[in-house]
């Protein structure tokens, strides 16, 4: 019995019909290797969490389920120490019967500067590709969207995912642990979401053109990465590390991406959001107790990095299939 | 967009769903592969077939659909030229609004002396391997099963199902067009029935295997093939054709089949029906205008086949996983 | 660097080469896998062996290679405690050094009275499908085969041979740890020997169909197996173990056998050899410790097995492609 | 008989016998869909060639074969209307029995700039990916490489090869018609080159590591691709065509290529060679009738493409994996 059956049943009576020729089958696979490994103990987790009754379900303004005083206080702290258990906690804030999961990111502000920008999302079919534990999964289902689906391979942010979804199982929003080279063409999202993925592609050609498969004729792409500043001929591609991180490869400038969304044959292809990240937005917390952006800059010149490049600086830009 | 879709979300639904790994990629590629040859033609037969309103629906004596009033004599005259471009009939009868195939098998009779052995199906899965035009499937329905399969790679008699279901919807009954070769281990019916396919095989002993493994532990196997008189170590193989017949290889007797059964696992294995074919039973109609029954016997000798070999000896034996 | 390199060259420049397409990835897959379990312990038995000087290479009457007084009574005592850690041995018997490796079986006497029958192999292709220790390979080498291949999924098997080839390392001559079920249609035998399989094989057609895709057209088929007295509608199924093995499927009279032949397309079938096995033939010996014939036997009535069937009898039978 | 037989044969025995678990299977593919197209009239070519004697073969300072009194004035005039069915031919000069094909390109000139800066190449394993027609293979031998390997996926390349290889087929030499993605990491040629390909590849980082996957520990990489003049961050991305060229992806400056090749693990990695190509290394002749690079160029600028980017500027650049 797949824990992924609820989600057959609901593509195959709505247009996601053909991913069921490859999904399942990766899916099994999953299964089977996910039985190894730390996943045990994160299923344990899940297992244990508080039964949830119907209450609070605040998805607007911010993620927050359930009602703060259907939990007792101990039983509030034994909440805690379970989600602890999931840590590093990276993506959010959520609040979950008045706990609230400080993370290392402050995620609902990129949100908020995103929004505004999107074609409205009500009644859409939404595809996020590196969703992380998947917190603007449940902002998007918030502005309306039918059909919410994430993907990311980390067995981490699937259990945290779950977990969160635990105290609001709605069947509209999924996160499903594959990474986007195991998804066919499935021409089928009106909005495809890509945020803090790009320059972590060998090939970012292959990944545009990845994340265009995905859309419907006329679809949105929301792209969120790392760029530089400079002309249509800049990009950054570090010597080793950026910001401490090794698996960064291309960074370009924001003519530079522009160009390569118009040669893959995006359209309309337009910068809405540009800004350095604060060390408001990303840092250390009670939740993710490891290395943050701060550890990542020139101590004495946080405009760079600590390896020297440029510190990092992100941009949001939209296209249309 | 693929026809099968509203399988797919009923057995993502019930417990099924594991045969989600490999079924719709087997499907896709039958779809591809359907649009050649007469394919498209009998497609044309099923998209001309008139509108049909919900009316009679008699599964348990006979599988009747659709008032006769309600089609006027011209539209009935134009549904049998249609129906007749599905020719040949093999198992029926059906009847649509009033108009009777009369297929070249009477396959009404072989359940009547079936039926009264099986273990209740009321509520039960059920699979058909080797489901011909589907007949069988419908007088599962009409004992109250609660969803039924049946497989057959035959795409004529996918069509011929799917156009009587055209006057019957019913969302538990399915054809799926694969062979017994293209299904899993499933473990999942309760009764598993194959009629008139296991001399079809060159591997007996595969064949019962592959039956088994369809079923949940406990289920009911109702098999019905060819035998032959004789004891425990009696099995007739054909040097070329039996009853003009390309494909025939293992015959055995009761006892040698009720040992094979024993063999691989089956328990109770017991005969239930045994008998000659009549040229009532089996006869060319005017839905099935090739040689039949009288033409694969000797002129002289009914109780021997044209080449020979004992005429067609029929037994039904049941057993228990 | 695979063990099987010389083999691959030799068939790239004979009329094997098309078996370059499936053989080297089935052999790599093996070679990943044969790190487990006893392998590396024989291996290590392989990697022992006497370094072997020219000398004997007796194929024609007998298997001897090695000259006795080129090893001195010590290290011939040594040979033998290393070449006892494969056992059990049991197709034979091998003498190397003037050590003789006593096995269950006297192939020899087998090979004695199947020789005669055959078709000149000087020159010729050859499989032995089903091989085992590969003792008749020597023997087919013996009667001037120019390229002999014995394929047999057994990895004590392979070893074996392999300890035996130490002493004549003629390149002629090949054991492949791969079963019948791994290789394509190679149409590219002259002769294709297949001794002692048939009755384990669940589906005896598709098995005679294998042997006959090996063959060239004209080529000659050799098969021995059991068999049962009786007419051409006998075969022998066992309800469960048949001289204690498990995995004994159908055990036909010749007649029936001769008639499946016929049915898959082999002419001029007949038989050539057949007999009772006898208490001399297959025993225990120093080298095979386990129970052999006679314990699997009536002890009251040795033309009965101990479960009431009929002694082993074996046929031999000739036929071409 | 696959017409790669002879190949396999001398992989088999040499340290690239682990080819053989994907490339029959990759070839034979090949030579089922090559009986498509216009292969088969090219086949026809090479059966048409003359008979060729032993004779002249210049391959230290040209691609000359046979000797020019060994064919009649005739013939050779057959010869030519033969080769010129070829077209177009772009790699080259070669000269058979007097014949020169004037190609498109000048790569004698191309190979002049190239070997000085190589590692000996004598008695050395050598792999050139995206070879063409294959004229660097042969002046490769020229300078002593034991065995020699071009691979390019173009049909036409591959019979102009065999066409060359028909007068000298020096069994050292071999085209493949596979790509570099059928490749699998074979790390076993002492040089690899690839000469105008880089350019092509929609992701040059995951090219780039495909290459050194083919080398030896310590062995040589020569990359000659297209380049732009600027610094460390500097790539152009065409919008739409470089050249009239639309598979042009990524064109980096120099000291962008050598972080490239720094960041995938190469060592040493150090610029040998750069020039404008020249309108005469590259032209249209009697044996290339398209457009060539005259035509590429901005007519009033010939600093500038027809599109208006800087004009082709090519280096080559050595690196030590």
């Amino acid at each position: 019995m797949s824990r992924f059956n609820a989600f057959y049943q609901q593509i195959a009576a709505n247009g996601l019909a053909h991913w069921l020729t490859s999904l399942p089958t990766q899916l099994e696979q999953w299964e089977k290797e996910a039985l190894h490994g730390d996943f045990k103990q994160w299923q344990k987790v899940l297992d244990h969490l508080p039964v949830s009754q119907a209450g609070l379900v605040e998805l607007k303004t911010q993620v927050s389920f359930g009602d703060a005083d259907a939990l007792s206080d101990g039983a509030r702290q034994r909440l805690q120490v379970l989600l602890k258990q999931l840590m590093p906690w990276r993506k959010g804030p959520f609040t979950l019967h008045g706990l609230t999961i400080d993370t290392e990111w402050r995620s609902d502000w990129k949100w908020d500067r995103v929004q505004p920008h999107l074609s409205p999302l009500a009644h859409k079919t939404v595809l996020d590709v590196g969703c992380g534990s998947g917190y603007h999964l449940w902002r998007m289902r918030g502005e309306g969207a039918g059909f919410v689906v994430g993907i990311d391979p980390s067995q981490l942010f699937y259990c945290q995912f779950e977990a969160i979804k635990h105290f609001n199982p709605d069947p509209a929003v999924h996160l499903l642990p594959v990474g986007i080279d195991d998804l066919p063409a499935l021409k089928a999202f009106d909005t495809v979401f890509s945020m803090g993925v790009l320059y972590h592609r060998r090939s970012p050609i292959d990944f545009l053109t990845q994340l265009k498969q995905q859309l419907k004729p006329g679809g949105e792409l929301v792209l969120e990465t790392l760029v530089v500043e400079g002309d249509v001929h800049t990009v950054l591609v570090p010597t080793d590390r950026y910001a401490k991180m090794r698996n960064v490869w291309f960074i370009p400038s924001v003519p530079a991406l522009l160009l390569w969304l118009e040669r893959v044959g995006f359209k309309e292809a337009r910068l809405v959001d540009i800004g350095l990240t604060s060390l408001d937005e990303q840092r250390r917390t009670d939740w993710m107790e490891n290395e943050s952006l701060i550890d990542f800059l020139d101590p004495s010149d946080h405009s760079k990095t600590i390896e020297g490049y440029p510190a990092p600086l992100r941009a949001v830009i939209i296209a249309r299939n």
